[in-house]
């Protein structure tokens, strides 16, 4: 395994392995790797000859009041990992690498952002596309993976994809899960310990929704009432959103038909954690 | 010479070039081919196994008064030019193959656009971007040929592919002249015969201004004057603008020195021709 940190050095090993006929594996990650990322990571292993691991905390997607200088970083313990699950290459580069002066240009994302996690982070989505569309460039991926806890940055991915003609796969992998339900995070030792055994209701609510859908409930506002009922009495989050659209359009709906994303994002004391559920109704 | 018309059948052409090592040169254009063109296609003939040309008239870089259905179009003509000229393919989409829904995302340009051209034309250069971008997802080039006619869009063009590290080289070929001096280009032919005669000012007052500077004038209000006046007095032509600025940081200037542009453009009845020239100073 290589770590390279320049992308003249990246971009010119991938040319030659391109060269050689290879097809590039990409996980995009901030680091900080857990099973969900070791998922994405398996599942590019198998389908590629060559992975590529990138790790960088990109300050575009951090607002000016969120927690870039705090997101957990550890590279010693990623590259141990990264080496477990035989990743070809990591992908290191410093800020003053990927952001040497001031961008001239950025990419700016105008649908599917207005909703969920986009609402309360003006210009997060922007900055996404921006340091994606940039990796892409620098790794040259055959297929791209990405899990589907960040549902809405999937559907901002498959639209940058498909509008820019990015010429790769977006691949969309489920969500991993620790024992009790609750969907894996870097920022999840974020939580207090009391808040970690709370935390479960993000998951356990989007089941409760799910059994009232099965049971015949086509009403998306009495599934929300029931969401926030249901955090509001079991944990001491704040709920940020309890949101259902269609997917991937991120449109609202009246009544519950067609593929759907139920979506939620809760705020506990140095945290905010989101889950989501993407179901098809007939 | 193949035509094409998909993006997947471009994609998969240039796909399988690429694996048998071949190097992509690539001219993007909006038809209509003049010899500034060709000058373009020839570099790129000779500095690469493989050439394509794309001819795409690009709504998203008019604005809503220009003059995109005026813009002159004749493919057959085109097609004969690009034949003579030993391309491989041409690149032929239509509006609806290039923005077959209304786009979720959009490259903007943040700098080098409020001066010059990019002054009065707002949001041109995002367009330009825009589909520059895709252009460079569909061809996939090693090497991307621009005229330094349009001086202001090759920093931009340097800017975006530096800032977004797509994995080209772009190449920046001289302007092309008329045997009076007049910079070739497709919307010559909307001038009429007499402005046709008159429009050779804007080149010589770029010469009266060099001339000037290589007598000493350091002045950029001094040259701009000078070129206002020799514009007024020798045409019917209103001019639009006529600007000194570094280069190709496009930053003003109180005193020339360093890698500098003059730049003009004049408005004629049915066209606003635009014309340069980069000098180094001592």
């Amino acid at each position: 395994m290589k770590v390279i940190t320049t992308i003249k050095e990246m971009q010119t090993e991938i040319k030659q392995q391109k060269s050689e006929g290879k097809s590039i594996g990409f996980v995009p990650t901030m680091g900080y790797l857990h099973e969900g990322h070791l998922t994405l990571i398996k599942q590019a292993r198998q389908e590629n000859d060559i992975v590529v691991l990138s790790i960088f905390v990109n300050p575009l997607q951090f607002g000016p009041t969120e927690d870039f200088s705090t997101y957990p970083r550890d590279f010693e313990r990623d590259r141990a990992l990264a080496e477990c699950e035989h990743v070809d290459y990591i992908f290191h580069p410093t800020v003053k690498e990927m952001y040497p002066t001031e961008p001239s240009v950025k990419v700016i994302v105008q649908a599917r952002t207005d909703v969920l996690c986009g609402k309360s982070r003006p210009g997060h989505f922007d900055g996404v596309a921006t340091v994606v569309s940039k990796l892409f460039h620098i790794v040259m991926p055959t297929r791209a993976y990405f899990g589907k806890k960040d549902a809405q940055q999937v559907a901002v991915i498959e639209g940058l994809v498909s509008d820019l003609n990015f010429p790769l796969e977006v691949v969309a992998v489920d969500i991993v899960r620790e024992e009790d339900g609750l969907a894996k995070s870097s920022r999840n030792v974020n939580l207090l310990p009391e808040e970690r055994k709370q935390a479960v209701v993000l998951y356990k609510s989007l089941q409760e929704a799910k059994r009232a859908i099965d049971q015949g409930e086509r009403n998306p506002n009495s599934l929300i009432i029931l969401m926030n009922e249901m955090i509001m009495s079991n944990s001491s989050g704040v709920v940020d959103y309890a949101e259902i659209y269609s997917y991937p359009q991120l449109k609202p709906l009246e009544k519950l038909e067609g593929k759907i994303i139920i979506a939620l994002a809760v705020k506990f004391t140095k945290v905010r954690l989101i889950d989501n559920l993407i179901l098809d109704i007939e």
